[in-house]
């Protein structure tokens, strides 16, 4: 993908800044290209990141397994290895866009990016320790810590996040040490972070040190009460772990209230992606919903990663400020909603946004 | 300045979303030119944009004054104007640079920008319509309203904000109509707003429809509880209006987290500004502020307009994390603090930033 990314570095701009320390950084969408460079892919971090040696790194494997293991960094580096291109959304990616005013960090567009991660299939090290019968859920732990507001558990804790075993067994499951070619940095995992394609990026859990199989479902506070939304059962709602990336399509151009030139012909561009499944098609409005066309996509389609897209169109001769928008629709059958459901309180945003230019 | 504008046009991004309703967009600052056009420049809202016809609208001039006046549009537009590059900051500006997580919107660098205005200074308004004595203020009210959390006039008020007399009759301060030589947009206060060159962004209040003189201080919400700050007078502190723009340089380029070419000269690239005063000189620093450097400025000194200013860095062969900072100096020999007085809340923060950038 190299040669194609090129052409898109021109108009890079910087990750923009949503809140100093920790850092928590956004690319500037505008600037898509197929992969994102390591230097502007978004950074989102819970507490100080921990600074971590590989040569003093250990992964503990424990709970429900035949052999307890302790991995080294070189250990790792032994073991079979693959390399993908894979996309990590935030779950609250898109939360600048609700109205009224959210909570939590205002994520616009561009706590997104798809990079080319290259780690060990966490297949390949639960089936070396041996995952016990009646094994549910796998733990991952980071060594970030500090405290939450968690009523269950005060006081200072360790980020975790789980899988259920079968997602765990997946290829895209990564024990990931290697970004876009090169060493994971500091803000990104150094030096080896969990890669979950499909799911959100809470799940991807960064400065990995523990690996535990548990025989009863696990019920952690980034899981239960933060990154949960409220799913319906009978009318009864529970607090439900965020998982798997929902269908999207992003307009990277044109930029909120750029300039477009009345007349011509404008290149609106894009990215659309869908968690477990595939894209399968994307619509593009230039008239703030009322009719849509067909907006072809480019390139081949990936699993896991974002799919890039174009439209051109034909702006009119009338002047004045368009509202542009896209949709996307997956192998599953999934498109994006009109509005934001409620009952995913400030995550999985994926109604379809509006982007506001002035033809002139 | 157009043809200077015209090569910094290439990298564009867009407006950055801080808040969707009311709109609250940041400029990405990387995008640094000259004059900002109008659809990067910054939007601060605090309410719903009043839609206002401009064969509607009418000014009125009253209170302490010989001769109340209700001007017209086209009474104004008929009245001698100027038109002059003036630099407006929010006073929050930066607020995202601030540790712990601030409340209120976090801007980064981009709430600031220059425009051109056209419009009628305020003195000949007032001279028309003879102010009397003993007047010591000048309130702007604006069509835009709302409820704020005001604990002495709950319920819903129009945005207010006063000047004192003596700066009210100064030239750089306009009711301007044009901004870059076209109409003002909804957005940034058509048909009519203040523009109050050297001071904050708030002290320019928009879609301006009332110019009322008094003969005592004006203690409006946005002047004694909002955008204040606390001013000591033998140690007792005091909620003081926020008014004149802090001494301030910003870097542009190199961007949060850009790659930069080991052994290579690179041209990092910024603007200063000072609210009352010149910027006398910048300075920059490849070393977190270890060592410091001059850094030419380029072009002519504008009052009330930033000055744009360059430094070549030859760039160390050495690899790695690189802090860049600049700071400027102004004519009344005031410089950057090196940290946030918290006495300011989360307004007029001018300390020095720190851009982290990749040598590789």
């Amino acid at each position: 993908m190299s040669e194609a990314a090129s052409m898109f570095n021109a108009s890079r701009a910087g990750l923009i800044i949503r809140e100093k320390q920790p850092a928590n950084l956004e690319f500037p969408f505008a600037s898509l290209g197929p992969v994102t460079p390591t230097n502007e892919f978004f950074v989102r971090t819970h507490f100080p990141v921990p600074a971590i040696r590989a040569r003093d790194w250990t992964l503990t494997v424990d709970g429900e397994v035949e052999r307890g293991l302790v991995l080294t960094y070189d250990d790792l580096l032994r073991m079979p290895a693959t390399t993908a291109p894979v996309l990590l959304e935030c779950a609250g990616n898109g939360r600048a866009q609700l109205v009224p005013k959210a909570k939590g960090l205002l994520w616009d567009t561009g706590a997104v990016g798809t990079a080319e991660w290259t780690g060990v299939p966490l297949s390949v090290v639960l089936e070396k320790a041996g995952v016990k019968k009646g094994a549910v859920d796998v733990i991952f732990q980071g060594a970030d810590k500090g405290e939450v507001d968690d009523p269950k558990s005060p006081g200072v804790v360790h980020f975790e996040r789980s899988l259920p075993l079968a997602k765990a067994m997946r290829p895209e499951v990564l024990l990931a040490y290697r970004m876009n070619g090169k060493d994971l940095t500091p803000d990104h995992g150094f030096p080896v972070r969990a890669i979950v394609g499909g799911w959100y990026g809470m799940a991807s859990v960064k400065w990995l040190t523990h690996v535990t199989v548990t025989a009863t479902p696990f019920e952690g506070f980034w899981q239960s009460l933060e990154y949960a939304y409220w799913k319906r059962d009978r009318e009864r709602p529970t607090l439900t772990a965020v998982t798997e990336v929902q269908v999207k399509a992003q307009i990277a151009r044109p930029a909120l209230a750029e300039a477009v030139q009345a007349g011509k012909s404008y290149r609106v561009f894009g990215a659309a992606w869908s968690g477990e499944s595939d894209v399968a098609g994307v619509e593009v409005s230039t008239d703030a919903g009322k009719t849509w066309s067909e907006a072809p996509l480019l390139g081949d389609s990936v699993p896991f990663a974002w799919r890039l897209w174009e439209f051109p169109w034909d702006v009119p001769k009338t002047t004045g400020r368009y509202k542009v928008m896209a949709r996307a629709t997956d192998t599953k059958g999934h498109t994006q909603p009109e509005k934001h459901d409620s009952d995913r309180r400030t995550y999985m945003i994926n109604f379809a946004f509006t982007v506001e230019v002035e033809v002139m």
